[in-house]
């Protein structure tokens, strides 16, 4: 099945603050969406809001601090069965954060989207744990087409 | 075969000026890297360069304003034979640049880490193509980890 692929680095902080930064409704509220509710437990549903986007994830694992598994529950039809994984390491001097986002039925275009705004927020994770500014869905969100929603 | 895959869309310009960022080593140096020679036509090769990262593609198809090929001939082992593929197109009132890097033998961390890269390359792509300043690998270049070379 196709999947959603990606890695990011980051040179000045532990695997323990990447994991917040996916384990926690705050952490995932600083660079994916404000309007995340739910607890981030296992067994639990995480809901995320985006300004007429939705998703739903059910906690599959959590694992302090390398590993959080999710199940999409709702959004769009795309979406719905397929998987989230986090898995953080060290290799090199860096925190490693590797993401897939798994069982993707077809190759269709907005695999192709959602491919680039997954990108999008993981590099906006990447610049806040380096340091930067918090970048999530809204004000200072930078779309990457009209399907950004 | 596992495939990268990317999609932006630009508001304010339309399908030649996108075909000309990814059909001319102009437009290529513009959000690539500046280091690249070669003459962009058929059966010709394109040799991109970085810090220390090389990458020479064929080039296998051209067709304005619609469409590039690309076949890898030298780089990174996994990125021998790969294809990179650029189509452009119009929907709703968008130019859209779909892009694939097709024909990975493995999903390794080493794919993670270029679905990353051609993400952010992509981005900044967009930004430019929306009015913003050109950032190819170089001084303005956001590197995502240290495999960024």
């Amino acid at each position: 099945m196709p999947n959603i692929v990606h890695r990011i680095g980051m040179e000045n902080i532990g695997p323990e603050q990447a994991y917040k930064a996916v384990a926690t409704r705050e952490g995932l509220a600083s660079w994916w969406t404000e309007k995340v509710t739910g607890e981030s437990k296992v067994g639990n549903i995480l809901q995320f809001r985006f300004q007429t986007g939705v998703s739903d994830f059910e906690v599959l694992e959590m694992t302090p601090p390398k590993r959080i598994r999710w199940k999409c529950v709702g959004g769009p039809d795309q979406w719905l069965d397929t998987r989230v994984y986090f898995d953080i390491m060290q290799e090199d001097g860096e925190t490693i954060l590797l993401f897939k986002h798994c069982g993707w039925r077809e190759k269709t275009e907005f695999m192709h989207h959602c491919s680039t705004s997954w990108a999008s927020f993981l590099l906006g994770l990447k610049e806040l744990l380096d340091g930067g500014q918090r970048r999530p869905f809204g004000p200072r969100y930078r779309r990457i087409s009209r399907w950004s929603k």
